[in-house]
């Protein structure tokens, strides 16, 4: 009978109802880890029942599973699509960066970036929520390679530069701020990471003459 | 009786004893969490009995904190001692990244640096544990930007860098070359954040004329 009435509420719910108890449940792995997440807890974070959430979910694995899909959408919602839904290769690059930031800076998760959150917890366990996020990470990296790629074709970048060396130095450093700002509240570390990849592209007031120089010297 | 007999083995096994278990639990926690460790847990992992352990950390938080000072005696032993030992403050930057990547690769901890791996498990977590993780990674920063002031002071640096900055791009490049290591078991991120901070350092082949057109360009 409780089952019953669960799968009745659930379809009259519908997808609204799952995309705000996944959102509620993203929220909690970025506090308690993704492997912490269990229907229980998640009952008690969005006040439905552990019948009605086993209803939705079945298992552990399926809800975690569910939680990094529900993750992915708000991360390409609030990052990847604004900043690459149009302008120059170069100009996609600068609003990603500046994207992920913002969306660090403004709490989206109370854990910092959901991802950065939940790669050191799964990557010693093998499995299927391992193999989610490492492809949510191979993506993430790609997507600057890709764009670097097509920027150097632009001439915005030097063509000697190794797209995925270049994209390990950007990304690293939106990594490490979002560590900072997890762990020490410190804000300044979005304009260390903002400083060093306008750096690292060339991108600074006057940068271009210094930009030819270099170009020059590697030759 | 129990307690009496475990409190005999502990005066008799020593510190050696203690400082076994101890690393048996750091390990445990860079793959089960920091957060995850528990008394029951190491008892298992090390096949002490839990009375045993009980006897010697009392709770799981004097538990943890234990852990984090064995963690960072390995660290001190395997990275900082030995890069810091001699040679000027431009050598000793590089031996740092040398002896966190060669510490990081070789596998000293399974789940990959301890503190990289417990910062986003307790961050999200205010108390005693999150603020020995933070004082580690202050402190950890810390080295490099008082380095990068010597190596400024010495001429090795541009003395216009801001030593906070530069520390923050060489850190950020570690820190991700050992995710990547932990998540994809690719070793070509340690080449990647060498050849990154080698870059950033302007320590490439030939780099030296590169510097002093990046110096002049930058007046």
């Amino acid at each position: 009978v409780t089952l019953d009435t669960s799968r009745r509420r659930t379809r009259s719910d519908g997808e609204r109802s799952r995309r705000a108890i996944l959102e509620a449940s993203a929220r909690l792995a970025t506090v308690d880890g993704l492997r912490g997440l269990t229907i229980g807890g998640l009952a008690e974070a969005t006040g439905m029942s552990k019948s009605g959430l086993y209803s939705h979910f079945g298992s552990k694995e399926v809800l975690q599973l569910a939680t990094i899909e529900a993750a992915d959408a708000i991360f390409q919602e609030e990052v990847v699509a604004p900043a690459t839904a149009s302008g120059e290769p170069m100009e996609q690059i600068v609003q990603l960066s500046e994207r992920y930031l913002d969306y660090v800076g403004s709490d989206v998760f109370p854990g910092g970036c959901f991802f950065a959150a939940a790669s050191p917890e799964v990557d010693t366990h093998p499995g299927r929520v391992k193999d989610r996020i490492a492809a949510f990470q191979a993506g993430w990296m790609g997507l600057f390679v890709g764009l670097i790629a097509r920027a150097q074709a632009n001439g915005d970048i030097d063509e000697r530069e190794d797209p995925t060396q270049l994209g390990f130095e950007l990304n690293s450093m939106l990594t490490l701020a979002n560590s900072i700002y997890v762990m020490f509240a410190d804000r300044s570390a979005f304009d260390r990471a903002r400083r060093g990849i306008r750096h690292r592209l060339g991108l600074e007031p006057g940068s271009s003459q210094r930009e030819s120089n270099r170009a020059r010297d590697r030759r």
